[in-house]
Order: structure tokens, then C-alpha cells, then sequence
């Protein structure tokens, strides 16, 4: 038997590779997978999936051999291999010209802010004295590399700096805003230029990491809306970025709008348009980077609300399910596959309707049912 | 490294197991499929899968070993080998006592018209004497194994059923009704009972074959609707069936409900819950033969349409794919993996909104556009 030729190569195997596959579904793309791992999350529902290290060049050349188009669960397949590939004639998308500034912050500082494009106040840092000038207090920030709250610091004082300079990594000062909220802007674009832009979301963080959106963000002001997308079309548009740009946002408690951190894939701020929008971010997604046109990303329902599921005291996420099912039939449930781990992000749910009162206490009481086992209200 | 037992075993690997893994995919749920070839459409989706024969008892039990629950992409599997596992302890749902109706009309027939739901008039025939006695026009069935016509004559003379009883196959006749239409009243139940009627839909046939879908029924009589969704949960119930019912009727010229066939499996009729119910057919089928709590089968929208994409003059779905979501990026669309065969049903789309005329002429044009190559307006 002849196994068709993939039409898309995905690098990485976590949950943003299984719910593309979820999309491929649908839309009948067969997708080849390189992952990390036999039992990674994707790899246990993408057949044609191949083991190995997205570090080592021959194992992406192996992955993308018949493959027209490679895309990415993650950020950090090694820029120099990626121009490699698109030399060998492979379309990544997004492309190393294009990645870059998502890999790296100082470079996407520094860029953005050569447009125009609002950022907090930053400077690049080798020593505590260029720290001590740029002034306290301060988020320093690993160029590269850094996630979740990982690779971060508020640093009130040199001293505070130590275990930054200590790692050795470059290092980015920037001003520690002062915000009401974030935001994130989130828009598909094809090759051929095509931009769509999802409503924009409120994000709300705990210990650094994503711990619920609501979309769309409540009472946002219609002109920072609008700002916040057009903002995000421009640097998809001018960063030539293909399929999913999220573009994470500071709103100030004075009223403006400022650029935190910029993501090239699927982002969990998006995944509330599973199930709340016309067209999923995995979906357009896919269609982007396969140049095809793009679906519509309005809202399908007044208010959609995602809450990560978080490790913790549950162990048996597969036996939660029927708790939660019972407690809360209507929520999506989202399961990635993982075991559990302290803090490890192991799902989300997405309730919605048009009380969103009703539906943050829905989405919530899931999450937390599938956290500790119990609810919190 | 030891991959986890999979928590459902599904017999067999076409569309429908292909869409239960989509949704499988979000609960978290491991699928083992049995399939009939190694490139077949769930069998591109799956990765636990073994090819082979589901008429062999041995292949079964192979697939099941470590599987509790057992369920199925078709209707097909000998009935004695559903009683032998249910006998080493595996949960087959639905069961083999309540597949009986599925798999022979007769029984069928008989079963439904002792608990006085309304059927055609209808008598088992052996010689052509009997079935002038029952008189003409009539409706000969093979009792086991017809399926989208096949198996099925419209005779007016004695003659006219040689064909039918050359085949050497246990027969039905029934009445030939005067229909105004066709109607699907689809329902899930767990083996605890819980029971959920999604709306009664309108289906059109075109040469014996499920053409498309609009949900709800427009402008359904109040009082059919509820007798529907009452039948169909009665059946349920009464028959024991676990997982999707779909119920097939004539609603007929002076206004009554007959039941034609029915289903147990996610059906052709309930393919828009995938994009226009909360909960689609699919994730009730899972989270109803596992025994969880099942979800919301309400629509989230005035009107869905969905159109089958049967093989036509396109060859290659793939790259037709783009020239369809250029013309409707906003029809959802669902392809199966399948080689284009002539009338083979090789996926289908999805359109929804509030203005009916709207949806059915963006469903049609993209099946056509699949299915031809042009749009028929």
C-alpha cells in the first residue's frame, strides 16, 4: 500500500500540534509529525509520526522529504535549520525572517519599535551598571527561550539581578508597566497576504502562566480594539508572518495600549475559538499556512470563557471526566493527553453563552473540578 | 515506553469512526479502531489501529483485549460474536440484542409495531403469491444488509420482484407511503438511562442516497415534532439501545409519522450537530456508550444545512478544496480521506445561520463545487 505524501509538516508534538490535527480532521489534511517523544500529546493521534530531535537537521530534512509546507507547535526549532530547509525549497511558515522575532525578544523590541508599534521602555543589559541606569524597577527577560514566567525577573534593585546575569543568557531590561488588564490580538495571514483578526481577548495571568480568557475582553474601549487589531494585522503583515500571530498586550491603567510578547502558532489565548468562533485558530491556522483562504474569526456566541486546566491534586484526569461532565455537561472539555504534573497545563475547558457571569462561573468550576477535584465557590 | 490501554475499542474505519476520533480527540478519549484497510478514513486518524477482518471472532477479541467498551462504526458485525465477548465480559454498546433491529427489518418491524409505533403496513414474503396477496405498489427489502437503496425494490407487478427474490435473501414488503417528506429524529442514551433528543431534522434524499440535512425540520408541526422525539426515545429506551439512535420517518401526505429505519451509530442525518448543536453526535456517542453524562443536543443556531459530498467529475478533493472555501470560506467542510468514487460519499459541508434560503444555497453550492467542479446556480 502507497501511503499518500503528508501536505504538512507539523515540528513539535504538544497540544497545539493535536488540536491542529482535530482541524486537519475536517478539512482532510494528512499531517506528518515530528515529536519529541512516542506518547507526546499529538503523537497519540497523528499515525504518520516520526520520534526524533527538532535540533538536529537531518531529522527535520527526514520529517519534511515529501512534505510541501512545515509548520510549528513551538518556537524553537533552530533558526539556521529552518533557512536551511527553505533553501532545500521547503515553505516554513512562518518563515526563519519571520520567527525570529518571536524566538527573540530583544530583536522584536527592537524591531517593533523601528515601526512605531508601542512597546514598554527597554534596553538590552550585559552588566548590573547598565541595569542600575536603565532603572528600578524592572522586568529583565532571557532574550531567548523564555515561557510561561520562566526566564523572567522584577527586579527592584541590582541585587535582584543576580540569578538573571548569573544564567548567562542575554539579557533585556524593560520598564515594569503599570497595566489595568492584558489583552491579546490575535489574526490569521496567508501568503498571499490574506489577514483575518479575531476579536480581542482579555487574558488573565496566574504565576506567570495563561489562566483564563474571556472573549471578547469585556467593555473594551471600541478605539483600543481597533487598535489592538490593526496593530496586530501590521506586524503579521510587516513581519511577513504566516498562520497565527498572537500579539500580547499591556492595557495601561492610563489607557494605552503596549506590546508585552509576541507568539507565531496557535496560542492559548486563542483556543476559546474551539468552540466560540466560526473558524477555530487552528483551523485558519492550517488554512493559512497551506495558503488557502481564510474562515471568518467572529465570535459565534456573546461570550466565550477558556480556563486552563492545571495540574494538581487530580491525578486521573480520564476519571475526573465523568465529575465534570456531571457538574457541567455543557462546558467543552479539552484533554490533552498528558500526564499530570504540579502546574503543567494538561487541558482547558470553554463554556459560553451571553450571562458572562454565568459562563466565567461555568468555565471555572470545570477547570477547577479538574484541578483539585473541587470547586471553589 | 508502555502506551495506556485505549478506554473504547471502535469496530470498523470509516467516516464515522473518523469523526468519533475528532471528537474523541477533545474529551481525552484513546481510541483502538479495527480497521478493513490499512489507508481507510479513521484508519488516516487513528493511530492505534490494527487492519483486519471484523467477521473473524478471534480479530475481535484481539482488538477488545484491553479495551472496556466496545462500539462501532457500522452495523455489520455477526451478532454471535457480539454475544461471545459480551460473555468474556466486554461492554458491547449498543449490545447485540439491541443491534438486532438495526441489522434485520424484519425483526425490526415486528418489534416496533408489538409497542404500537407507527410503521408501514408490512409482511414477510417468501413467494411471489405471498407478496400479490400483500398487493401493489410495494416496497421490497432484503431484511439484512441493504443500505443508501441498495437492497431495496419499488414493485408494482409480481414481476418486478425477481430481481429481489433471485437474490435468494429473506424479504420484506411494505407499503409504498405517500410521504410529504423525510424526517430523522436522532437520540443519545448511556446504559444508565440518561436519554437526549437532538431536533428533528428534514432529510432529502436523491437516488437512495442521503442527499442533505436541514435541522430543524422547517416548519414542523409542534405536535410531530414532540410525537417524534417521544418515539425515538421510547425506541431508545425500550430496545435498550446505548449510544446514537437515529430514527428515519414518513411524515406522511394526510400528516402522520411511520417509522422507515433505524440507525444505532452516529448517522448521516446528525452530521450537522458537528457544527450546529452544542453538542455534536459524535461526542454524545462517545460520552453515551462510556456511561458519562451526556451533553446538551439543543442547536446553537436557527438553521444548519448539511451536504453530502458524493464523488463526482472532481478527482482531487484536495486541491478542489481551496476554489470551495474561496466561494464559501464560511461553509464548514468535512472530507474523509476517501478515493473519488461515483456516488461514493466522500464528505460533506456544513452551512448555518438564521436565513434558511441563505444557508441551503451556500451548503449546496460547496458540495457542488465538490462534487462537480460547478455550482448549479
Amino acid at each position: 500500500m502507497v501511503v499518500p505524501s503528508p501536505q504538512l509538516a507539523v515540528i513539535g508534538g504538544g497540544q497545539l500540534a493535536r488540536m491542529m490535527q482535530q482541524a486537519a480532521i475536517g478539512l482532510g489534511i494528512r499531517i506528518r509529525l515530528l515529536a519529541e517523544a512516542p506518547d507526546v500529546s499529538a503523537a497519540q493521534v497523528v499515525p504518520d509520526h516520526v520520534v526524533g530531535d527538532y535540533t538536529d537537521l537531518d531529522t527535520l530534512r527526514a520529517i519534511v522529504a515529501d512534505a510541501p509546507v512545515v509548520t510549528f507547535d513551538h518556537e524553537h526549532v533552530p533558526p539556521e535549520h529552518l533557512r536551511a530547509l527553505e533553501t532545500e525549497g521547503h515553505a516554513c511558515r512562518p518563515g526563519p525572517h519571520a520567527l525570529l522575532y518571536a524566538q527573540d525578544k530583544g530583536d522584536m523590541r527592537a524591531r517593533l519599535s523601528e515601526m512605531g508599534i508601542p512597546c514598554p521602555r527597554f534596553r538590552m543589559v550585559t552588566t548590573a551598571e547598565e541595569l542600575a541606569s536603565f532603572g528600578f524597577p524592572a522586568v529583565v527577560k532571557t532574550t531567548r527561550g523564555g515561557y510561561d514566567g520562566k526566564g523572567v525577573w522584577v527586579v527592584r534593585s541590582a541585587a535582584d539581578a543576580d540569578e538573571a546575569f548569573a544564567s548567562g543568557r542575554s539579557l533585556l531590561a524593560e520598564e515594569l508597566v503599570d497595566f489595568r488588564r492584558e489583552l491579546s490580538a490575535l489574526v490569521a495571514r496567508s501568503p498571499s497576504g490574506e489577514v483575518r483578526a479575531y476579536p480581542v481577548v482579555e487574558s488573565r495571568q496566574a504565576n506567570g502562566v495563561c489562566a483564563e480568557v474571556i472573549a471578547p475582553a469585556p467593555d473594551l474601549d471600541a478605539g483600543l480594539d481597533a487598535e489592538a487589531r490593526a496593530m496586530a494585522e501590521r506586524i503579521a503583515t510587516e513581519l511577513d508572518v504566516t498562520g497565527i500571530l498572537a500579539v500580547e498586550l499591556f492595557e495601561t491603567a492610563d489607557g494605552r495600549l503596549l506590546v508585552n510578547e509576541l507568539a507565531m502558532r496557535p496560542h492559548n489565548t486563542g483556543h476559546w475559538s474551539i468552540d466560540g468562533a466560526v473558524t477555530s485558530q487552528f483551523e485558519n491556522h492550517l488554512r493559512a499556512v497551506l495558503d488557502l483562504p481564510l474562515g471568518s474569526t467572529e465570535a459565534r456566541t456573546p461570550f466565550s470563557v477558556m480556563v486552563n486546566i492545571l495540574g494538581g491534586a487530580v491525578e486521573d484526569l480520564e476519571a475526573q471526566r465523568a465529575v465534570v461532565l456531571a457538574a457541567e455537561p455543557d462546558v467543552k472539555v479539552h484533554l490533552y493527553g498528558k500526564s499530570v504534573k504540579a502546574g503543567r497545563k494538561v487541558g482547558h475547558v470553554t463554556a459560553y453563552g451571553s450571562d458572562l457571569d454565568d459562563v466565567l462561573a461555568r468555565a471555572r468550576r470545570a477547570a477547577a473540578l479538574f484541578t483539585d477535584g473541587v470547586t471553589h465557590d
